[in-house]
């Protein structure tokens, strides 16, 4: 084999950079289940029909075939692109042995056929939680939702030091109720148009609705004027208002999205914003609807999504409404990791290195390595006996703080202050514990 | 949507057997970093090339390939089918910023396009660690593999409860050189023959050795009866010595295996089988060899298995060799959790549920289950403003242990004891804190 190269749109970290996401998905998971969150998996596969009959406007999937399948044979699996899709199968799927409205958590990798870009991967990992009811699930659930998207950022700036972030939040009724109260039939089409507002600006969205959808001007510029509206509080209420459109959903949509921004708003002031241009791509969603800016880093796009989806989960006789939330874990980590923002303390988790007298002994250094993890230290025990000095220098090339000599001395090798220790009952500085 | 079913060979699990897994992965992973080993992850598909070059006999890869791409488009990426060879590909792609030996570890899925069957499955866990050396490796190493593999095992028997293991270990030098002292140039292809021992029996493997590769009846005997050979100790020695064949290949393994089989049956005391016929699928080993049995459930097969590979990730101009082991995850789990052997206390992580009076004072018992969860308590907030005990029904259905009414009175609902308590203090008792 050559040396080998990466592959555009699969990104992939070195340790130091890995150890990062690590912390993240385990920060996500405490705030999760803190919140009663319970966690599952899926398959990466799901039957093709599955995926292409709910799903994203110009989704691209990879399908999945054994290599000696019959040449002829039709793509039947593919790898998921999402997890909520897989979340309603499994919820179909096992609806008997689950208590609703069923709360689950989900991190795994999805994939994606789209073009490699910045920000936009064919691998890429998401954090979803999701609660779905049994026939009916009340509207303050999309409260809770937004307010523990937010928790988990929060958690994610104080613990790794991620940027902090802004909750953008929507309703769809209140869009789709807005383009019917102006007479417009496919608002799924101008939702499509406007959705495009943050890439390519009022001007040409306007531009769009009256050349692709032949919208008067009047018109579209009536979609943009609302698609401008942004607030932190109820005060959108009056500006929707004072464009003069009515409809009844148009109301319950104000109505949904007023009390998710009062009662989110008063939790977790500064960090909601109902921000009337959020369409989301993905057409399942049928009301609240979520993205998330990193502050300082808004150029990344949004790093976390979601809405309430009221029929995604339906076997013809139940429907399973629902509403969740993806962070966008690589969307997040990525850049950041990449370029170098965020970095465990060390690529390693050793935290003493054990050296070795010599090849005779490195049963004595194994044992002393074995009395330190017994509580909770991690160790390595030197790779050679080589004079001493190399043992150093391959403990500092891996930033490993301390070297154990012997059976009772250790080596701060920053410091380079060497005491006298007791395997059985010496612990290094909390902060050198973990990376 | 009618109602999917399970898809064979894709197992998935229920929220109270997926916390079993999780354990299971957090255990692995604390042992892994105890011992220096860092975590990294790899995309989930490899060039198809990079796969058929290196790996199993027999093996069936899956590939992937975009829904839109050309018709004729060549299939040019596939699953991993294991960790190691995606590892030994990402050790040469970022040689130049890691510091060697690296010690990683990977716990991810993989797919194999077999017929699915009991612990046989299409997509599955494992989790691996490895120490690749730049140039060599030093042969302690192959000790220091076997005896975390032991330590991880013995953490999940006591952790989480799986039963105890025996290391099963043998050297393919040994038996190359041995099947060489014999005068058989293709070896290789008694390897795989004797591969099937365990599951076809002595006297098929005599026959298919005299029958397949035209082996004389005594030589046959011989290589059958190099892997009749099981000792706890290095009494394997004689037992070789005993049946009168020699090679210097044959010395070199002796030696290796016994250095195993004695500084890690000392650490490790009758927890490492010395077992000539262990021979491994995978054909890139090159010297030790692991597998692993469950103690009392032998039917399921190696939960665990690994080996030395000198040659696997090589550039051309430098060659890195290793040694690993692969933890079965789904292998060991999916069994276990089916059949209830193993399950989390409850379905869900929340440990108090917060009642709700009305749905006026939601906001009120929010606020409680902030309290409790700022303390490291899971809560959930009840769904409805139901009447209380209904309420105590919800968390009932879920085992949740104490349910909050008010500002300050908490019910243990096993018992039905309730007392008055500050949410800024309360804690739950320590063993219903987690699951």
């Amino acid at each position: 084999m050559s040396r080998p190269r990466p592959i555009s749109g699969y990104p992939e970290f070195l340790p130091a950079g890995y150890a990062v996401e690590q912390k993240v998905l385990d920060a996500l998971r405490h705030v999760f289940e803190l919140h009663g969150f319970a966690g599952i998996e899926t398959r990466a596969v799901e039957p093709l029909e599955v995926l292409l009959r709910k799903g994203e406007i110009d989704k691209e999937v990879f399908t999945v075939r054994r290599l000696h399948a019959e040449a002829d044979a039709a793509d039947e699996m593919a790898l998921h692109f999402d997890l909520t899709v897989p979340f309603a199968r499994y919820v179909l799927e096992n609806a008997g042995h689950l208590a609703f409205p069923f709360r689950r958590y989900q991190m795994q990798k999805v994939w994606r056929g789209e073009r490699p870009q910045e920000g936009r991967y064919r691998e890429f990992r998401q954090a979803d939680i999701d609660i779905v009811g049994d026939g009916q699930l009340a509207p303050h659930h999309d409260t809770e939702i937004a307010l523990v998207a937010v928790e988990g950022f929060e958690r994610l700036h104080t613990d790794v030091g991620t940027p902090p972030v802004r909750l953008h939040v929507n309703n769809r009724k209140l869009a789709q109720g807005f383009y019917e109260g102006l007479g417009i039939d496919d608002t799924a089409a101008v939702l499509q148009r406007v959705d495009k507002y943050d890439k390519i600006g009022p001007e040409k969205v306007t531009e769009l609705l009256t050349t692709e959808l032949g919208l008067s001007d009047a018109v579209a510029r009536q979609c943009v004027a609302l698609a401008d509206i942004q607030t932190t509080d109820a005060s959108f209420v009056d500006q929707v208002r004072a464009l003069g459109v009515t409809s009844e959903l148009l109301e319950t949509g104000l109505e949904e999205l007023v009390a998710l921004v009062e009662t989110a708003g008063a939790a977790a002031p500064d960090r909601i914003v109902a921000d009337l241009k959020i369409a989301r791509g993905l057409d399942y969603y049928t009301g609240t609807v979520y993205e998330t800016e990193l502050v300082g880093f808004e150029h990344i796009g949004s790093v976390g999504s979601g809405g309430r989806y009221d029929s995604l989960a339906s076997d013809g006789k139940r429907t399973y409404p629902g509403v969740g939330f993806s962070f966008g874990v690589s969307r997040l980590l990525v850049p950041l990791i990449t370029k170098g923002e965020l970095q465990a303390s060390r690529p390693v988790p050793t935290c003493v290195l054990v050296a070795v007298d010599s090849e005779d002994t490195r049963a004595e250094a194994t044992a002393i390595a074995q009395k330190l993890r017994s509580r909770g230290v991690p160790c390595e025990v030197a790779p050679k006996a080589d004079k001493f000095g190399k043992q150093i220098r391959y403990a500092d090339r891996r930033q490993i703080p301390y070297v154990w000599f012997g059976t009772d001395q250790v080596k701060d090798i920053r410091s380079g202050e060497q005491v006298q220790a007791d395997a059985a009952s010496w612990m290094p500085a909390a902060k050198d514990l973990t990376r």
